[in-house]
């Protein structure tokens, strides 16, 4: 890693009014003075202009003078900037041609082009933020939706990172009093630390961690959406009532690229809630064996969901959901099953049912609906945040939202059992510190002060160019 | 045109590390420090602030104290701003998310959310820059390649509109002779300005003005690239041969979105030139009638087509070329004709040939290549930028590369020539100073003098929304 050079990038997308490119590094100011002619009567270069200023001016080929674009330059110094070094930031006309110009130019004179995540990667290198907050640079970049945004926003201004750093806190303090225990462990007499007293401070410690790795399942829920199936017989509907669904989205972001990789989905946002609703095209009503495999993927993303949208055509009445229900059925076990009784304009609905739990243990929640004339779509709405279970968040709630934080809080987790678990069996004070040691180790690796190299690139190397 | 209020809107594109937002007008701070609060010991507003700094802090929803996104606030006041307004630019975290919440907190309250090209109007509307340079904004965030790249830099700059200065301040001298000897034109013996010299000065205002005129071919060719088609019997190697041109390319903008709109067409640069491959798949030596329609719009292409390439495959021979070239050969009338005779590497090509003029007005140039081996490739584009004949432009040159100056020129060169044609017919000067007028009037046009509202309009409506 190195972070002696001078990198720069381009950091908008292609296609604005306005093109950005960012440099950063120790000869961030000279070289972008060796293209950059101020205009006006002050011809200071950057390099004497105070920092957090803009200057106006022009981009110069300095070996033709030709000259590529007329520039805003505004100046940061180390280390109050976003990577803590020296930098600029050039806002150019939104043209690619001109913006791969300037780039090339800046390389010309001593830049290297940065790798995706880099200025980030800097910042945690020269301790402007920890690594935890770093990654949330990204999901803020990536968030959708107003809890995946608030969520975000919490861990990148430091929220996750306080909750973790008491933790570790508790955490040391416990181990100076087990260490205070063992330099005196010759003494068999003496017992410094009171193990009771250990006992209800590990405890207290293991609630926290357990709440942390817990939130995961809900804060994965918030960052990524909540899977949604649809599934029912042909011309039950279904389509209809997606339109139904994603037109009467609340979303302010409608086009959500990158949340969803491989699967083709649609997403909607309500009351700040991300949706994803599966594909599930491939379950028919019918036994065509050829379109097995097609059925298989479908199955695979049912089993996917925690919520499932069962079409049930109340025109086509009890027979031909029959047939279908029953080839899903063994798939809905524990799961949130809604009952779409759709067509209530046309065929009469039971009257209210209530919700019930099935011997399988399938919550089903009945519902008419008319997904053609847009009768008690709300109602559905409700009832999928009621399911979602998101509880409004605060921006002071920590939840955990990445797989790595999570799986190392697991980690931790295991390591502060054997810690309880030793010291309720009377272990030796120098076993039950190895396993402190352990679970602090998982958190200081949260915010990246044990963390590999390897690990660190493998985390920044998801980040955009420019970022 | 309002443009007493205060305008908004989100000026990068959607995907990058970064996203702006804009905020000009007379509320232009005020507005902003309703939603920001400055990080650090210094707590003043950006309305107490000096213009040209940058402040970092928080955007804030100031109805639930939400923090939306740590930011940058770029400062500018009136008129050293490129709207000639107070304005803001905000620099945040490149989420569609984010920048649709704080562009909706900016409208909240009371900016309007702008239309397309409406900053770029409002630096006209305040004169920080004329007609044709305004114009040139638009051009330049559209320009792909270095040629026309250079053009629109240039008229950004106001080397046109210095040209039409120029030109109006000679036309404005030759009125003010003409006038004086009109208010004199009872007295029949006085005849202030002497008519060959008022003739000579016309010829050279007529020579500029025709200059300009003839550029619009280049110009055109230049911005918009030049067509070129590549035909020939199935299976001659169309598609290899496009291969071979383009993985050659030395353009350093591949992707080029909005040059061409109706027709799926490949680029490439050269030497900074634009070249358009148009797609003539259509064009078969089948006479299967069924395909008539793709045909017809491939034979329409080639008529707009400068060059085409026409090939033909040495392993097959003449015959099946013959078949082909019958069907052709009425539209290559007057046109440059590469007669790319492929596959070079596997059968004898005829000892070089000289290009030479057919009975048809159609210029051949017989050139032996092997797309597949990439044979004599440079000699194709070599050929191709010379039949291109765009010189190599200096910063200086004025070249017209906009229809609507392009017309204006061309109602201006009408009315020099009447004025010449009336000075030289003894005409009287009243008769005579009408059409000067009228020569000045389509001049100031185009620097956006004379120019009316719904033209304006009709000009930044093609301007993206932020610019």
């Amino acid at each position: 890693m190195n972070i002696q050079d001078t990198i720069c990038a381009i950091a908008t997308a292609q296609g604005g009014a306005i093109g950005i490119l960012r440099v950063s590094g120790p000869d961030a100011l000279t070289v972008t003075d060796r293209i950059f002619r101020p205009t006006g009567t002050n011809p200071r270069p950057l390099s004497e202009r105070e920092p957090y200023t803009l200057t106006f001016g022009t981009i110069v080929d300095p070996v033709t003078s030709e000259p590529i674009d007329e520039v805003l330059v505004s100046l940061f110094r180390a280390p109050r900037s976003y990577t803590g070094e020296d930098a600029t930031e050039i806002s150019c006309h939104g043209s690619s041609y001109i913006l791969q110009r300037v780039l090339q130019l800046l390389i010309r004179y001593g830049c290297r082009a940065a790798g995706p995540g880099e200025f980030t990667q800097r910042a945690f290198l020269h301790g402007k933020m920890d690594l935890s907050q770093a990654e949330a640079v990204a999901d803020l970049i990536a968030s959708t939706s107003a809890a995946s945004h608030r969520l975000a926003m919490n861990q990148m201004r430091g929220g996750f990172s306080r909750e973790l750093a008491a933790l570790r806190d508790q955490l040391l303090h416990l181990t100076s009093l087990m260490e205070l225990e063992l330099d005196f462990s010759d003494h068999e007499e003496l017992e410094f630390a009171d193990r009771s007293e250990l006992s209800a401070l590990t405890r207290r410690i293991e609630e926290v961690i357990r709440r942390l790795v817990h939130s995961f399942r809900m804060g994965n829920a918030i960052k990524n959406g909540i899977p949604v199936a649809i599934i029912g017989a042909t011309n039950a509907g279904k389509s209809t009532l997606l339109n139904a669904l994603l037109n009467e989205d609340k979303a302010i972001v409608s086009d959500i690229h990158g949340t969803t990789r491989d699967v083709i989905e649609d997403t909607m946002v309500l009351n700040g809630i991300l949706f994803r609703f599966i594909d599930t095209a491939g379950i028919r009503e019918t036994s065509d064996r050829i379109e097995a495999l097609g059925i298989e993927r479908s199955f695979k993303a049912l089993q996917q969901a925690d919520i499932v949208l069962l079409m049930y055509d109340l025109e086509r009445g009890e027979t031909a959901f029959r047939s279908f229900y029953d080839e899903v059925a063994p798939y809905l076990q524990d799961k949130q099953v809604v009952l779409v009784m759709n067509k209530c304009d046309k065929a009469a609905a039971p009257s209210s049912l209530p919700s019930f739990l099935d011997a399988s243990g399938c919550h089903w929640y009945p519902l008419a609906v008319s997904a053609r004339e847009r009768l008690h779509i709300d109602e559905l709405q409700s009832l999928l945040l009621r399911l979602a279970a998101i509880p409004e968040l605060s921006a002071a709630d920590v939840i955990v939202t990445n797989l790595r934080h999570y799986e190392a809080l697991s980690h931790a987790l295991e390591a502060i059992r054997r810690v309880q678990n030793g010291l309720e069996s009377g272990l030796p004070g120098d076993l039950v510190s190895q396993d402190l040691r352990e679970c602090i180790y998982y958190l200081s690796d949260i915010v990246g002060e044990v963390t590999t190299d390897q690990v660190l690139s493998n985390i920044f190397s998801h980040f955009c160019i420019g970022k």
